[in-house]
């Protein structure tokens, strides 16, 4: 008889496909991964625990699929190409029905992006979901936070805020239409991984990185980084679609600041606007100018008649990954 | 002011040492390893939980190192050559005592063995390990678990048993000596992984494992994955220096069954016994040839006079990882 741990295995072991990659999966004491010859493994890895970054009631497809698109939108803010992932969960117990939809949306979206489960672990604890993902890059080509240089311009892709205001929907803080807030909802619940856009902007773009703590927040480690400043204009900020519905100043601030968005902020110099919206066309995103960087440092956020914009601070406080 | 969380990050972002392997460590949105030219990458994920790996008053240097090893030993189980690790933690609190000890728990083993932190996550949470290992192995080379041939010898590393032994004195369950207790304990909680064994059974090894769960279950897995049988002789086993002190069944079922060992289980063809010998002599670690591969199914422990030892089924039921 398979014990409950067995169970839980099971919905995680598929089949290796042949893709060359991955030359041993699940199974052994270690995966083994062949990267492209010449290029660099990109690795990046998220943990997701309930309570802090999902609701005990939080709908189990839905967060197979975040747990792993937060992961690859750190490969996209890196331009490099999924190869793989390791998960290891923590499960209070083995409920089957909870298990089916999580590892149906995980591997939903896996199989979009064409990339394998390679390992893991799996035991009993707290509800914890930690995830590794690895890509590839050619070094020379890699989206750093480092490269971006005065005078080049800031560009978001996709929307900002709606992820944010889905939160405010979530814990019933805000009543919207049913429409918006499906758009909202589903902007929290299942944010894109940008890969292509990433892979698109290798030589291109100058800097790069994913938006899920804020925009604000985000743009300030590539300034930190980069050693530069920034200008950024509140009022050519792409507001999603559902936060348009609400105030000015609630629009502004959830756009900046909000997190979860997984879009990608990138730096490019003048020279490559065609590049970038070359790219962006291939890769079917909407990108935005929003601003330039400076060798002041600082991040000026004006507003449409190019006042500073006041914002509250206290969205601000954004805690440091190591 | 830094927040708790800065604190907490300015434990784990340390320089990045150039060894030329990790081009990009700490602080973007992946991290940059280049393994070494026509190498695979061998990965492994393990996730400790507070109150199921270990207690709440567990000392976190002990916990940072073992943390660290137990990861390392599935590197050391593939013939990997250890590159860096990324550490995605969850904590109740930034307890900076206590993060100060863990981290030098984990750093000191990992400038033993000469590898780098190069990445991870940290949140709030209950107390969640979560380690994942990059190393480095020519495919051909690898340990894998599938390559158990009938007459193969089967070797372990080191001694059994005492890990197991130092869980009874934690529990308060058993009462030794002062010296057989703290040999036990260290065994429990400061285990080393056998990396330079590892490495130097490349070529040599037809398959191997590490020793987590128990022998039995460990060695299960390479039958298993083999399609082979075995027969261990049960007074053959090298049995740990603290378990040697109590009885002849204790001792049995602690070295066969009890978990966190952490020595290597493999398998080598008898015209490679000079060369198990001397790759074990070059890496400074015991080895004891403790029964043959068969090809009949199933795994046969006998006792000193060749009688089907006994054992206590219950301990057997070890849960499969993914």
């Amino acid at each position: 008889m398979p014990s409950e741990f067995d169970l839980i295995a099971r919905y995680f072991t598929r089949p290796t496909r042949s893709t060359g990659v991955v030359q041993l999966g699940v199974g052994d004491d270690c995966a083994l991964i062949a990267p492209p010859a010449n290029e660099s493994l990109a690795v990046s890895t998220d943990m997701l625990v309930e309570g802090r970054h999902f609701l005990p009631d939080a709908d189990p497809e839905s967060l197979g699929h975040k747990a792993l698109a937060v992961n690859l939108s750190d490969l996209a803010a890196m331009g490099a190409r999924p190869l793989g992932f390791s998960l290891a969960l923590a499960l209070p117990s083995a409920d089957e029905t909870w298990l089916a939809s999580f590892a149906r949306g995980l591997f939903a979206l896996a199989d979009t992006e064409q990339i394998e489960l390679i390992g893991g672990d799996t035991t009993r604890g707290p509800l914890t979901i930690c995830i590794t993902v690895f890509g590839s890059v050619p070094i020379d080509q890699a989206l750093r936070r480092d490269g971006a240089r005065a005078n080049d311009d800031i560009w978001v892709s996709g929307s900002l805020g709606d992820a944010r205001l889905g939160l405010d929907i979530l814990m019933r803080q805000r009543k919207l239409s049913a429409s918006d807030s499906a758009i909202a909802l589903q902007r929290l619940h299942r944010p894109s991984p940008r890969l292509s856009l990433g892979l698109a902007l290798r030589g291109v773009a100058s800097a790069a990185i994913d938006i899920s703590d804020g925009l604000i927040g985000d743009l300030g480690h590539i300034l930190q980084r980069s050693s530069v400043g920034a200008t950024v204009g509140a009022d050519v900020l792409p507001i999603g679609s559902a936060l348009r519905s609400q105030d000015q100043q609630t629009q502004y601030e959830f756009a900046l600041t909000g997190g979860d968005d997984y879009e990608l902020c990138f730096c490019a110099p003048p020279s490559q606007r065609d590049s970038v919206l070359t790219a962006a066309q291939s890769a079917g995103v909407l990108v935005t100018c929003i601003g330039q960087i400076s060798e002041a440092s600082g991040l000026r956020v004006l507003d449409g008649a190019g006042k500073p914009l006041n914002l509250r601070l206290r969205s601000f406080d954004h805690f440091s990954n190591p």
